[in-house]
């Protein structure tokens, strides 16, 4: 079902695509348009502008002015600053005197010494000729207007400077996440670290990392050694490296949620511990993808105690209130197969699986409390018994967190938003988590606290990640951080750009990626016909992909399956197809745009003919590229379809119009069957071409 | 002096690019040109070829079937075969039983539990239709050869497999060396780590990290702590990371020789230690680039237990038996401004301040000797005074060298090898430090133990380093592990683009680097323009970089410069180059390759001009390409010069052709002078065309 209505919306999303508002003509220096992702509440443009030359000083004021992570943030935006302008500054280190510096940031109290869910992240920031300054009522909204001054920054005229401008903001939502599955494939210290720098850039403030699963068990514990020694592969962080992970996002105002996945996701724990189990065991790693049987007993007494303990050493190194138990995907087949779990049930008068699960989270719940530690779990743990300062973290969708809401319970969207899912960016973005017409009183509304980006693991791993993370999750950051009207998908493309392009200086690869991918299935390094096949391609979305791999491979992927073939080399939503789908919009449009166009899009197709020729021979040493064959034959093949398609446009069809038509979309439909897990995008806009051109 | 010479170099090397031997009819099997760098002693091709299947194994036997660096470089070759063919293996580990593996690691004994000078570096790999077999006397011989089965494997017929062929391989020297200054600019341990495998993967097998300088003290010390502490700006290598380091390099079969460069050179400790300088100090980290007067007072007794103490610890760290201590550069400046070291030197008959630096190295060398180590260091340490163990590192010249072996000392080369200095590929790989008329006898000969390519970091830091180490490091590996004769430039070129993407593989980014800081500087991801400027420049060489930078800016670089300019994304051997010079060599050639050749040039040339446009117009909006406006325009007059070149060619010189000879030639001249620190790679080439074309 999911996969109809994408189809839909991508039919929406390209007629909305249209000229990038930076060729749009503009009168008044108050429209010129800037790059500022997520977009401020308010912008004010004035006249004049503010030149950054090295004898500029940055100066902190106000009561926070000795703040160690206020003066931390100003030392790496003035060593950012200087990478990004190649300017040397005569004095780096921000300095006490207002008088004389470019820019001046104003902070009138520290705010808590760790980022807090509901703190205050506004600031403003001024820019005149003379002089830039940054006020914000806390260090957090400091942080903030940071990232925003980095972004302001430009080189107007060829030289360094600050247009003037007062920009007011205050985020949206409070809640602003990404979700990084470290288990499933393990992820390092310094992914999550780049993905912190990422996260920060776009104001997002929950790393919400998921740490244990079937496949893996992620966090070194002292107490239960046999957890992260057993079940991990040796694969895990380290406590000092989670100490570090939390320290390096307080530092960016960033909080650091955990999720220990239960009842349900637990073979891993299970391997170390199958007494916690409600089957026998033994219990190993999982290799595969899926919903597997394995869960915790919640019927045995001692796993709470267990729990209990477990919790107790995880409460010391996650310092944030909140933490996630997950609930999600517990099937109930090895309960119900237990005759003393079904027992129990009875003697508890429990209808179902979904009763006991119950049972255990309240369990859960009253054991985290006595930590300290707010519940934050899926749909699936929302019951009525359960305090309402938990957090509902929704798969479902708007309409299940709406309905916590009306009952009290705060709630956090997903549902939209797994990137995992290989959705264009545009989809994502226009997910919101409280719509005009959500319905809800002011009082229920405030319990939406945002959501999250979700990174399942099954298909990324440390060399693919960044570029399934980025640049999307920076506009659904926008979409929690911005006003509720900011929409405009062309802008935001436009945007994206300047944004993506800026966040590989935290040595983030997903710009790179493709070509390094591309030169590795190439093995050389003239990589020019691979990625144009790889700008009309896309890896399958939702959840084809595993029998997508099936299809062509005959078995399952797993946990060991090398994520370098071509599928893994192509990303969600390239930019050469969202191109070529409106350069035909605009062709087919009324006015039509024929000659510009009309010429671009034969280069098209001549560069798509070319390539396939080129690919094909290449396929004769390259193994990646050989399995690829049929749809490099048929990117020839649109290639051919659009030629004609042009040369027919306008002439009434030309001779066997109505032939030629069906035998193209015929071959279109062909074309549309994924192979080797990717699926062509360019085929809508190409049916759209065809019947156009024979009508 | 060595501009001149390496203006000459590159003609001759231009002469010499033809066209690569893979695209030379072959006719035999035997004759098919193979991508193994370095190319091995002996490559016996024959009939047939082994398949690579998911359900193949790699088995280990012999005598050091047990040993852990085997089974760990096994495990790792696997994995990386893995990534790069997409094949799940059923089996990864390696397996005891040889029947049905694709691979047979059979290794006759572990040899040291550490690499060391001298070590039996020989294998030999067999692969008939139905095996691979891999055997070596020791562990460190199986390390390479694992190396060369992972360059053979290749998809000939769209399949991966392994060609039938018979390979018998040892190395010419047995010193062959990376140097990395990770003092002037500090690389933390993941950059060293990514080196330790790209070394591994062409065969060299010496670490020498250069850990002191004037600009930082890059290693910490429990008995001196002040030294890094004082020395470093917080950035150095803790005792855990250096063992880290060493036991990374020594599993794959890599020594790690430390150099703490002294008497001078030696700012960084005086920081801390300012009781040991021979000026009363107090002293700062030394932030800009050049040879500096500060030096160890050697007439101070002090000094020696203090080095003693020092060197005690050190030795617990680095257990190869070489120790380099510099001695490059004293200008002995503040010891002639000490009248207690000018009396010291007096009362000692020391003619001047080489020979206090004689008598300092003697006391070091007896402390090293005391620590079980035999010394390294540059020319300057020679004299007849030290033991014949030490080890002469000649930055000097073959010559240097021959004449240390005449007098019984062993020496390595770096004199020519300096990739700092951003010469081409073909340059470092022609080097030979034993060349057939070195004049030495065997004796002598084998006391030329091979060399190392030095990476000074003056103009390098983290994000850049890997983008000067590589490729062309692998070229000089190939000198010195292949034989004497292998020195055909345009196969080395083929060679190396595979290798160079293969590279790749450890997480180097030099082939990513480029488009990544084009991306950076233009804020956009169409960077096509920029490529192409970037494709006929390069940073000036040798020393000239401080000079333009000052030029340019009007200031001296220092080591807080961003590196993060055009000339920072420019490398020193742009592939476009050589394609280019190739061209108008061809052309002119004898016969002229008129048609095909004329064409591409003429497309050359036509992007040389649309690139200018488009820069010129991203120049109004980009200060890094602003500041180089005048080059961008050079480009385009380049690519006007180089058309009417083309027309004129072959048609007498046309109308008025002397005058537009000198027109034309007198403006290549003026675009051969550097602007912000880039230099044209292609002027010689087009002047040619211009003199063929006035013909």
């Amino acid at each position: 079902m999911r996969t109809a209505t994408l189809f839909l919306l991508v039919s929406f999303l390209a007629a909305a695509l249209t000229i990038p508002a930076s060729a749009q003509p503009t009168s008044a220096v108050t429209d010129r348009p800037h790059h500022l992702m997520p977009v401020p509440s308010s912008v004010q443009r004035a006249e004049g502008r503010l030149a950054i030359t090295r004898e500029g000083t940055v100066a902190i004021t106000g009561a926070a002015a000795a703040d160690r992570r206020l003066r931390a943030a100003a030392e790496r935006a003035i060593v950012r600053l200087e990478r990004r302008t190649g300017i040397e500054f005569v004095t780096r280190g921000p300095v006490a005197e207002p008088a004389g510096a470019w820019l001046v940031v104003d902070v009138a109290a520290p705010g808590g010494a760790l980022p807090a869910l509901g703190d205050d992240e506004s600031y403003s920031l001024t820019v005149t000729p003379t002089q830039a300054r940054l006020s914000a009522p806390l260090v957090v909204g400091a942080l903030r207007g940071l990232e925003t001054v980095l972004q302001w920054v430009d080189g107007t005229g060829g030289a360094w400077g600050l247009d003037a401008v007062r920009i007011d903001d205050r985020p949206r939502f409070p809640w602003r996440g990404l979700m990084l599955d470290v288990a499933r494939h393990w992820m390092p210290l310094d992914v999550v670290k780049r993905q912190l720098d990422g996260m920060a850039a776009v104001k997002l403030n929950v790393l919400h990392l998921h740490l244990t699963e079937d496949q893996g068990f992620r966090i070194e514990t002292t107490r239960f050694p046999k957890l992260h020694q057993l079940g991990s592969d040796g694969l895990y962080f380290t406590q000092a490296q989670i100490r570090e992970i939390v320290a390096y996002a307080a530092d960016r105002g960033i909080r650091v949620v955990p999720e220990f996945d239960m009842p349900g996701h637990v073979t891993a724990w299970l391997v170390g511990h199958p007494e916690l189990g409600s089957a026998p065991g033994p219990y190993t790693i999982e290799r595969n993808w899926g919903i597997f049987d394995p869960a915790f007993d919640p019927t045995r007494e001692a796993l709470y105690p267990f729990l209990d303990r477990f919790f107790g050493e995880m409460v010391t190194l996650f310092p944030d209130a909140y933490l996630h138990i997950g609930g999600d995907e517990n099937n109930g087949k090895h309960w119900n197969a237990n005759p003393a779990i079904t027992a129990f049930m009875k003697q508890r008068g429990f209808a179902d699986a979904h009763a006991l699960q119950a049972y255990f989270n309240q369990r859960v719940q009253k054991i985290l409390q006595k930590h300290g530690k707010k519940m934050v779990g899926w749909d699936e743990v929302l019951h009525p018994d359960l305090p309402k300062d938990i957090v509902i973290h929704s798969w479902r969708g708007q309409k299940s967190l709406f309905e916590a809401a009306r009952q009290g319970y705060s709630g956090i969207l997903s549902n939209g938003w797994y990137i995992d899912l290989m959705q264009p960016t545009a989809q994502h973005y226009l997910v919101d988590p409280l719509p005009a017409d959500s319905g809800l009183s002011e009082a229920e509304a405030a319990r939406v606290l945002g959501g999250e980006a979700t990174m399942w693991a099954e298909f990324v791993d440390p060399h693919t990640v960044d570029s399934r993370i980025w640049p999307r999750t920076a506009a659904i950051a926008e979409r929690l951080w911005s006003p509720r009207e900011v929409r405009d998908v062309g802008d935001m493309h436009r945007r994206l750009e300047a944004v993506s392009v800026q966040l590989e200086e935290h040595g983030l690869s997903h710009e790179a990626h493709t070509a390094r991918m591309a030169r590795r299935i190439a093995g050389a390094r003239d990589t020019g016909a691979l990625e144009t096949l790889l700008g009309t391609v896309g890896p399958v979305k939702v959840y084809r992909r595993g029998q997508e791999f099936n299809k062509a491979y005959g078995r399952r992927p797993t946990q060991m399956t090398p994520l370098t073939r071509l599928v893994d080399a192509a990303i969600a939503d390239p930019a050469a197809t969202r191109a070529f789908t409106a350069r035909v919009e605009r062709l087919l449009g009324d006015p039509p745009a024929y000659d510009r166009d009309r010429d671009a899009l034969r280069r098209t197709f001549d560069e798509w003919r070319e390539a396939a020729r080129a690919l094909d021979r290449q396929a004769d040493t390259r193994p990646l590229l050989h399995e690829a064959r049929s749809l490099v034959a048929d990117l020839g093949a649109l290639a051919d379809i659009g030629r004609e398609a042009l040369s027919r446009l306008g002439s009434g069809g030309g001779a066997g119009a109505a032939a030629w038509r069906e035998a193209s979309l015929a071959r279109l439909k062909e074309a549309a069957t994924p192979r080797v897990e990717l699926e062509f995008g360019v085929i809508e806009p190409l049916q759209k071409l065809v019947e156009a051109a024979a009508r």
